[in-house]
């Protein structure tokens, strides 16, 4: 199996998305011509896979760009879509989509039904305008799981509509901070990445390492532990000292120890950007982070410019986006992402 | 307001519960013959006031009682319904209805739906006819979120149904474990007492005291925090020394805190039983305790035996009512609740 490759879709969909596409950097093992891709479960292109020929149109600029370069190739612009293929593990399908829009930024999905005529349908007419504004100035989406529990089932079935809608290659966290032990947290585990098909999830890890045994076996997804969050109350219990550490550097080794377990799973960290201090940073491992509080929580990027890292991290906008003062949410989108392109740029 | 009253339902309700009613003792104050005890949000019996009067079948033996004595009056058995007043606080509900069972016993409803058919509606039948059996031997009830959230949006309308159908005098605690901050946690307490009008919630307290900040201002609700989880993984957070204290001990401060401020809502603490050492139970201060571990996780109950406590607790089992090897879901229950009546009588 290729673990990490590209599938081709459609010219329909193609030529509605190749307009913005921008040339990118992929990574390619071993891509063979005449190679059968596995694609995603769910793709929309019959039975998951697609053979790599010369022949399809679109095609022979990449497999040139593959010649060139047995590691890297470049995807030119053109009326095909180039999907990133989903088989990776987790860190490297959000690697990859960072890539292709040079967008480090996270939009959180949350909806206030009392903003949209307390009507489902029209938060989801919403959040579907949303999508297809910000799509192209994103890394990722994070639905919070409580905006949608609050309107009832049904809102939950609408959540699920709505990642269905997400183009697959665009990762969705599902931000739900779920916990509990055994058989209950593999039901939760189930719920997250099987019904609602999410590619990642948060997850409190107040309950311990065994805690999350659950999530740890699925391939391809991705959790990320609460470690530092935004608020005040982080000092609480998160940023107390024990034994000449910090309670959140715990949470840090969970995920170096599923690292060191080779767990099939990622297991990335939640720092909030209000308490991301340098010495926050310093204490934690080179996980994916996700770092809410950018935005209507007032964080301040410059806090991450001291810290270099390697893996892919987001920075999560969701008031901001979706209910901004300003402009339209694919205008605010934009600002946001190139506002954290700069302090990336300033950190790496 | 009468902070603590009782109410009646018609005859149909009365005759069908009536038969398994054992005497037991009521604290009531101020009651008066001819006042309107106002009566839970969602009552069945209309504009949910109740005029108290003698001439109400089956009412004559209570007010005699209450005459007996201001502070107790004795529910003699009889065709009508008397059920507990639900605009006392959650803790004096709890207690009231282990005043009237003679049962500390919680039965967890985590329902695995492969073990029906995966059907949900063979999971709800299931669920009925164990809350009808068990309804007599049980303190409260305490679904786990999970089980129904893995089954989807229709497991979670499901839920709704079976809480609904439980007798209102019988506490329902929703075991979500949730956690988030600010405008999103207030999503969550929506959806966990105003959608599913759940009695109590559990709460997972690792962002800290202002987390919890949404659920401390409804009356007559309930929130138990994660302190020790019975899992071996709880020695990773929960009991780590921080300054000499353990950080569960820090939880217990939330619950102190909170009292201190005059909350509305009642916070009580999640104790794992298997972890429920005589220091741990010393650390923590006399907040109502869910003490899960008893049954399939082989908890001990010698060991609450040396814990002196006022607040009303209970003990939870799951599994060992639900899917027990010997007898029916009411004699397990009632097995349970006999062993926990034993151990408890011994401690207080």
């Amino acid at each position: 199996m290729v673990p990490f490759g590209i599938s081709l879709s459609g010219p329909a969909y193609g030529q509605q998305r190749g307009k913005g596409c921008s040339p990118a950097l992929w990574k390619v093992k071993g891509l063979q011509e005449g190679e059968l891709l596995p694609t995603r479960a769910g793709d929309r292109q019959g039975d998951g896979r697609k053979e790599v020929k010369k022949g399809f149109p679109g095609w022979e600029g990449v497999l040139r760009a593959v010649e060139m370069n047995r590691k890297h190739f470049c995807i030119s612009e053109g009326w095909a879509m180039f999907r990133v293929q989903m088989d990776g593990r987790y860190s490297e399908q959000l690697e990859a989509r960072i890539a292709v829009t040079g967008s480090n930024l996270c939009v959180g999905l949350d909806p206030r039904i009392e903003k949209h005529g307390n009507e489902i349908g029209e938060v989801e007419r919403f959040l579907e305008k949303v999508v297809e504004e910000t799509v192209d100035k994103v890394a990722c989406y994070k639905p919070n799981s409580a905006y949608f529990e609050a309107m009832g089932p049904e809102g939950l079935a609408m959540l699920k509509r709505v990642i269905g809608r997400i183009p697959d290659d665009v990762p969705v966290i599902l931000d739900a901070k779920r916990s509990d032990i055994g058989e209950t947290q593999r039901r939760y585990a189930q719920a997250c990445f099987e019904f609602f098909e999410a590619d990642a999830v948060t997850i409190n890890p107040f309950m311990g390492y065994d805690s999350l045994e659950p999530f740890l076996g699925y391939e391809g997804k991705g959790i990320y532990l609460l470690a530092v969050t935004s608020n005040p109350g982080s000092a609480d219990l998160q940023r107390r000292e024990s034994g000449g550490r910090k309670i959140f550097e715990f949470v840090g080794e969970f995920a170096e120890r599923a690292l060191a377990e080779q767990r099939a799973v990622d297991v990335g960290l939640v720092v909030g950007l209000t308490n991301a201090a340098e010495e926050v940073l310093a204490g934690l491992p080179d996980s994916p982070l996700l770092i809410p509080g950018l935005g209507a929580q007032g964080g301040d990027l410059s806090s991450l410019a001291g810290s270099v890292r390697s893996a892919p991290n987001v920075v999560n906008v969701s008031r901001g986006v979706l209910y901004g003062d300003e402009g339209t949410p694919g205008a605010r989108a934009n600002h946001y992402a190139m506002e954290i392109s700069r302090a990336f740029r300033g950190a790496c």
